[in-house]
């Protein structure tokens, strides 16, 4: 868990980023980002302001809150009249995720605090957990190693004649009896997964998801990952999992066949091994997201693979890499439009994958750290294609 | 999946209620609640107008929709200055669902239409979706039926010597493998759930989730559901899941015991069936909501069981029962507070328990249709404690 420095450390760089922007102040509603300074996951409120201690008001659990977290002032949710023993009342500029706040939760909140503005704060706030302490570091290589411990027992339970959603059962309860905690968070509004994909032909659809890979789903209701299709012979079944350790996610993608792929499928197999190489290479501090998203799509390209590169026809993502915590969805994203430059301690998941309509999908991922030698992987295990 | 007629039923009832609220058209972004009007899960938006045909603007994946949903409207999301084609410029007054729409998402919509005012219609939709039509009670009947299939095997893979995850993993892969859709769906800011919950003793735990249960969960920042202790003899084993069919949640509870459970669990336990019991009678067209609450926490008053009523010490929960559907957050609530009136077709989980710290929970759950004469239960299993 998140000690004492750690957290106060946490909370000292986005005051930092608080004067930058000119605010008194930041108000964290998102259960998520209130565990990030504090350390307990509650239905609570954290005032931090600009200079000084920060405030935990926790709705429920308040005991809980208090047994949790180190902060050092944490109080039940005041009623509205005696908010402003939280927030003062010199206080004029408020800054607020605007990405995850509901309109509902801000009326509350600009009423309770009407001589008070509100600004977004999601781009800093998102940069500062987009580079990780050591803690969280270690966090992840935790989760990177459940997620390889069960990857490696695949070829122990994947059997001829099984389901899409069967061969996903297993793989997720090894998950889960190996510690994985089970909800993946997401950020992105309209966005949701369900542990991961285990897919074949089905894999090459159409969908909601933002990613390379979609799946038929189970209904129109979950329309996304395995569907009760067998999964059949001479055909990449594509196994895409993320696990979850202390909060922390890491995300991988590995290959299995019964029987063997055809020659256009592995050698687009092999370009994806040959993008994700020229990227651990130049995932050092200082290199542009969008130059590596651009670089992945001219190997495609060059390969003659670039119609079937991250997605279907017509709806192709237009990213290779996303950064993941305590969120699949972090900052930063190799992909079209990001300028922004990577930083030593950033986590990257890679995934160039290449969609077949028909015959489904290939293509690799591992949780990469960005240094400045390069990603370190830390799902570490063999990228090949498994035969079995 | 939904027909057409169904859905234009649905679409003409929630305009009924945009004529009464002086509405113009109601615009949809959350993705279950444009699943609710159109059958097709995907990333966009609904317009609703107050008469007429609705659009169906979708960002991803437009082919998925048109393949999916019968509406006769469906449109890639337009670029901004084309937004007038769908949304007429003489329209004032729109409404949304604030309650799950993110600020930066309210603030591109009042943007694009700037001559527009814009109203909170949570309540009115939510009320519409509370009532299940036909279809919808099949689908929730034959989630009903998945969830108690599941129930019924526990005593085949509950063995001695488990641990919480181990048996908590044992059900979720029984569920999934019988076809559960994964992902539970809830509404309520702050809210979550995994699955259920599998606990004994750590079932008397304080927590952030709005129920009587929390569990200590696998780490601060998943802070509910089983941990890793082992399931102790004569001690109380709480599984409250749910299953997920074509999207619709039905949830239950049942105990299950390794050797006997003492005197003061047991009549406990008897006194939740007896609440069950009043309630079920109860669940009629035309009953408040709040009584029903009150009239359960007046039986276990009379019963000496007041103070471990619906949760820990000092954060027991003001409730009962909840409405459940697409998500397991839905109204009516009988909760404190709550004067709305019962409907037919209704479908309410029941969850009268009782927690006893350093001991464990107790108590019973079952999801109910709301008819004429008195609930009836579509997770149709026996109430008993399960002895092992």
């Amino acid at each position: 868990m998140p000690g004492k420095s750690e957290l106060y450390t946490r909370i000292t760089k986005m005051q930092e980023q608080l004067v930058k922007q000119d605010l008194d102040g930041a108000l964290f509603i998102y259960p998520i980002d209130v565990y990030y300074f504090t350390g307990t996951r509650q239905n609570g409120s954290l005032w931090i302001p600009v200079e000084g201690e920060p405030v935990l008001m926790v709705r429920k659990s308040f005991s809980r809150a208090k047994a949790e977290s180190p902060l050092a002032d944490i109080r039940p949710f005041p009623p509205s009249k005696e908010f402003s023993t939280v927030i003062p009342v010199e206080v004029r500029k408020i800054g607020m995720t605007f990405d995850v706040t509901p309109v509902q939760q801000f009326q509350f909140y600009t009423k309770l605090l009407p001589e008070c503005n509100f600004a977004d704060i999601t781009a800093s706030y998102r940069a500062l957990r987009s580079v990780k302490s050591g803690y969280e570091l270690d966090q992840l290589k935790k989760s990177g190693s459940m997620l390889c411990s069960v990857f490696q027992q695949v070829p122990q339970f994947f059997k001829q004649g099984m389901t899409e959603l069967e061969l996903a059962t297993e793989f997720e309860a090894h998950l889960r009896k190996a510690g994985s905690e089970g909800l993946v968070r997401m950020r992105a509004f309209n966005q949701e997964l369900f542990y991961g994909l285990t897919v074949s032909e089905n894999g090459a659809t159409y969908g909601f998801f933002d990613g390379a890979v979609t799946g038929k789903g189970m209904s129109k209701a979950a329309a996304h990952g395995p569907a009760d299709g067998l999964l059949p012979e001479n055909t990449p079944v594509l196994m895409d999992y993320t696990a979850v350790y202390n909060g922390y996610i890491t995300d991988m993608t590995r290959i299995f066949v019964l029987g063997r792929l055809d020659d256009e499928l592995k050698h687009a197999f092999d370009i994806s091994l040959q993008i994700q190489q020229q990227l651990q290479n130049a995932l050092k501090p200082g290199a542009v997201c969008e130059d590596l998203f651009q670089q992945s799509l001219a190997i495609a390209h060059r390969s003659g693979l670039g119609e079937k590169f991250m997605g279907m026809p017509g709806e192709q993502a237009r990213f290779v890499g996303h950064g993941t915590g305590l969120e699949l969805d972090e900052l930063p994203v190799l992909a079209q439009g990001f300028n922004s430059t990577l930083k030593a301690g950033n986590v990257i998941a890679i995934e160039p994958k290449f969609v077949f309509p028909g015959k489904g999908v290939v293509g690799i991922e591992n949780t990469f750290v960005v240094t400045d030698s390069g990603g370190i992987k830390i799902t570490d295990l063999d990228d090949g294609v498994v035969y079995l």
